[in-house]
C-alpha cells in the first residue's frame, strides 16, 4: 500500500511542504478548514484598503491541482489518535502513516479574552476586512460628530504591539490619514488623526538591529504616527485604552484599537501534547526534537508556528514565513530519505534575513551584517514579496495594483462590509 | 442662503446626478448607508470568483472628493418630514430645498420571505460573496461525499429567473464547472455538475427580442446549462426544490439554489407614499410625473429603480442602470433650469440598446433593430462596462484582470470566506 501522508493546514509550512513532495511515491491528503492559501504577510494591506482579499489568498486546492498524489479536503481537525495513527474530523477521519501539523498560531490576549472583540488582530482575511471597516467607519463618525471631544476619540487610533505587524499597521494608517483620505473630507482634517503605536519593550521591532529599530521609528513619525515604547495596556474599552508607562497610567479615549500584541500557537497543539505526551512552551507550540517531530513519534512533523524547534540556537526559530518554507521543505525531503530506509540529517535554519516595511518608500532590512532603510530596503521588500507571489500563483496582478496605486497614491479597496452597526 | 439639495443613495441613478451637479450653485448633500458605489452589473463576477468587491466598488466620497459643492454623509433614512422638508436619518436629520431619492430596489421573494435564507439574490457585495461560499463550497462537499444521491445534490445547482442576472450566473457557473475547476477534484469531475435555470415565462431574457432570447438559451446549452422555462418553484428548502411546469410538479434535490426572480422598489417608496400621498406601483415604486417629481411636490425627484416613471411608452422604463443614469443627469440639469427661474421640459429617455452576457465570447444585444450575439456581442459587452469603469474610476485593473483570467481561463478570486457552517 502507498505510504499515507497527512498534512494539517495550508500555511506557508504546509503548502511548502506539500509541493515538495510532488512526484514522491506517496499518497497525500491535505486537510484545511479553509480553501484558500492565505499570504498572511500582506494582509494589513487588506485591512488598510490596498489590495483586495482575492489577491492575497490561492485556492489550496488550485494550487496543487496539478499534483496527481495530493488530494486536498476541507474539514476540521477535531482531535487525533497517536495509538492508531488517525487523525480525526470534524465530520470523517483520516488514517495516516506519516503526519505533518502546520496548523500555525492565532492572536494571543494573554487572559483577556474580552479584549478580541474590542481590538481586533490581524489573522484572517475576516480580520481584515473587520479593521478595515472600523478605520473606515471612524473617519465617516468623525465627519458627522458634532462633539469635539467624541470626535477626537473616533479619529484615535491605538495600535496595540510594535513588532512588524504593528509597525505595518501604523505607516499603512498614517498613510491613509496624510494621503489618501487627504481630499475626501468637508468637516474634518484626516490629518489631525492621532495614531498611537504602542509597544512593552525599549524599542519597536524588538527582533531587529537596534539601530533599524531607530530608524523604523524616525520613519514612522515621518508619517505622523505616535510612538511609545515601554507601554503596556492596562485596560481596554469601547470608549479607549489606559496605558502604563513605567509607574504612570494614562488614559486614551479611542474608538479604534487594533491588537498585534502577540501570538499563541493553535489549540492543535495541546491535542497533539495530551495524546502523545510531547511537551507544550508557553505559547503553546509543541517542543520538537532535531528532526521536527514530536518526542517518540517519529511519523509525526511538526513544523511553522506551531512548532518550537531550539537545537539550532538555543532559542525557538521566530514564527515567521521564511522558518515554516524551511520546515516544509526540510520535512518533503526526510519523508522521501526515510521511503529509501535512510535517516534524514537533522533540521538546519539558513536565515536569509529580515524584512518589515513601513510605508511608501520606507523599510527596514537585516541581512546578517548587511542593514538597509529607506527606500532601498523598501524596493527589497517589494521585490522579495512579488517574487514569491509570482512564483506561487502568478499574481502579476498584484504587481500591477501596487504600481497603479504607487503612483496615484490611491487605494482602490476602501469598502466598508460586514456587520453594520456603527460603534 | 444656498440651495441645498440633499440626495439619497449613491446607486446609478443618485451617482450620475451628483456628478452632473458639479460646479452648480448649491450646498449638495449625498447620504447612502454603504460607503461605496457598487457597480452592479459586474456583481455576478464577484459572485462567481472572477472579480474582488473592490475591484466593482468605489468610495462615493473618493468619487466626489474633488466636488466642492458636495459633501457625503454615511447613514440611513428614516423617514421624510414633506412639510418640513427636512429628511430624518438613524442619528440627525437634514433640511433640504430639494430632495432627490434614489435608493433603487432589493430581491422580491413574492411573498416568501422564508426563502431569502435558502436561496439569496444578487444585489450586494455581501450577497456575492454568499453566493460565491456557497457554489464554492457545494463542490468541496461533492468532493468528500461517500453517498451518490447526496453527492448529485451538492452538485446541483438551481437559478430561479432568466433574466439577464440569472442567464449571466448560470452562464458563469457552467465556465466554473466546466472549465475553472477541471483538475481541481479527485473524487468529482465538476463536469458533471447539473446547472439548472428556471424561468416562469414562455422564454429567457423576456425584454430582449425573441431571436436574442434563443441565442441565449442556445450558448447556455453549449455551457451546459439545463434551462426550463414556464416553470415555477412552488416549494424551496434546505434540500431542494419542487417546480410546476404546465401541470406536472418535479422534485429536484439541490444543495444551492439563486435567486435572480425579481426586485421591488426599496422600503422607503412606501414612506414617501404615506407622507406624500403619492401613488405607488405594484412594485412598490413611486408614479412619477413627467418631469420625475412627485405629484404635488416638485421639490421631491424619484429616479432610478424606485420611480415609475410611464409617461413615454405607456409602459414603467425597466430598472437597468442606463435608465437611472438617465434620470440622474436630467435631474441634475431640472436643477440648474429651476435655479435660473425656468421650467425644465419633460423626462425623455432615448434607449441606447440592451445588453446581457452568457459567458466567455457569448453575449447578446440589442440596439434597436439591430441584434447582435456571439462574441461581437461580447466584446461589445465587455467594452461598454469597461469604458463605464474607466471613467469611473479609472479602473484599468479590471481590464487587465479580464485579460488574464480570458488567457488563463482562470478565476482569481475563489474563497470561501463568511459564514463557516457548511450546509
Amino acid at each position: 500500500m502507498t505510504h499515507r501522508v497527512v498534512l494539517v493546514g495550508a500555511g506557508f509550512g504546509g503548502l511548502y511542504a506539500a509541493k515538495a513532495l510532488k512526484g514522491a511515491p506517496i499518497d497525500l491528503t491535505v486537510i484545511d478548514r479553509r480553501n484558500f492559501h492565505l499570504f498572511q504577510p500582506l494582509l494589513y494591506q487588506v485591512a488598510t484598503g490596498g489590495l483586495s482579499p482575492g489577491e492575497i489568498a490561492s485556492p489550496v486546492r488550485h494550487v496543487l491541482s496539478r499534483q496527481r498524489n495530493a488530494r486536498v479536503w476541507l474539514a476540521e481537525v477535531r482531535d487525533i489518535q497517536a495509538d492508531r495513527r488517525t487523525v480525526l474530523l470534524d465530520d470523517g477521519e483520516a488514517p495516516y502513516d506519516t503526519l505533518i501539523l502546520a496548523t500555525g498560531s492565532h492572536d494571543s490576549y494573554f487572559g483577556h479574552d474580552d479584549w478580541e472583540r474590542l481590538a481586533p488582530g490581524l489573522k484572517t482575511i475576516e480580520d481584515a476586512t473587520e479593521i478595515r471597516r472600523r478605520i473606515l467607519l471612524a473617519f465617516e463618525c468623525a465627519e458627522r460628530e458634532p462633539d469635539a471631544a467624541e470626535r477626537r476619540a473616533w479619529l484615535t487610533f491605538v495600535i496595540v504591539g510594535g513588532g512588524p505587524t504593528g509597525v505595518e499597521l501604523a505607516g499603512a494608517l498614517g498613510e491613509i490619514a496624510n494621503d489618501t483620505l487627504r481630499h475626501d473630507f468637508r468637516h474634518i482634517n484626516p490629518a489631525e488623526a492621532v495614531i498611537l503605536l504602542v509597544e512593552g519593550t525599549d524599542r519597536l521591532l524588538p527582533t531587529f538591529p537596534p539601530d533599524l529599530s531607530a530608524k523604523a521609528e524616525r520613519a514612522l513619525t515621518g508619517l505622523g504616527v505616535r510612538t511609545r515604547t515601554h507601554t503596556m495596556v492596562t485596560e481596554l474599552d469601547r470608549a479607549g485604552v489606559s496605558v502604563r508607562t513605567g509607574g504612570s497610567v494614562e488614559r486614551i479615549p479611542a474608538k479604534t484599537v487594533l491588537w498585534a500584541a502577540g501570538v499563541e500557537a493553535s489549540e492543535l497543539g495541546k491535542i497533539v501534547s495530551e495524546r502523545t505526551g510531547a511537551p507544550l512552551d508557553r505559547s503553546g507550540r509543541l517542543v520538537v526534537g532535531p528532526d521536527l517531530t514530536v518526542p517518540g513519534h517519529p511519523e509525526i512533523f511538526v513544523i511553522g508556528d506551531l512548532a518550537n524547534f531550539s537545537h539550532q540556537t538555543g532559542q525557538p526559530l521566530p514564527g515567521v514565513a521564511p522558518v515554516a518554507m524551511a520546515e516544509g521543505r526540510y520535512v518533503a525531503r526526510a519523508i522521501r530519505t526515510r521511503l529509501r530506509g535512510e535517516t534524514p540529517p537533522p533540521f538546519h535554519y539558513f536565515d536569509k534575513g529580515t524584512l518589515a516595511t513601513i510605508g511608501r518608500n520606507q523599510a527596514v532590512a537585516a541581512f546578517g551584517r548587511l542593514h538597509l532603510s529607506g527606500p532601498i530596503a523598501w524596493f527589497v521588500w517589494l521585490f522579495v514579496h512579488l517574487m514569491y507571489l509570482v512564483e506561487f500563483d502568478n499574481r502579476l496582478l498584484v504587481l500591477v495594483e501596487w504600481i497603479y496605486d504607487y503612483i496615484t497614491r490611491n487605494r482602490g479597496a476602501r469598502l466598508i462590509t460586514g456587520g453594520q452597526e456603527r460603534s
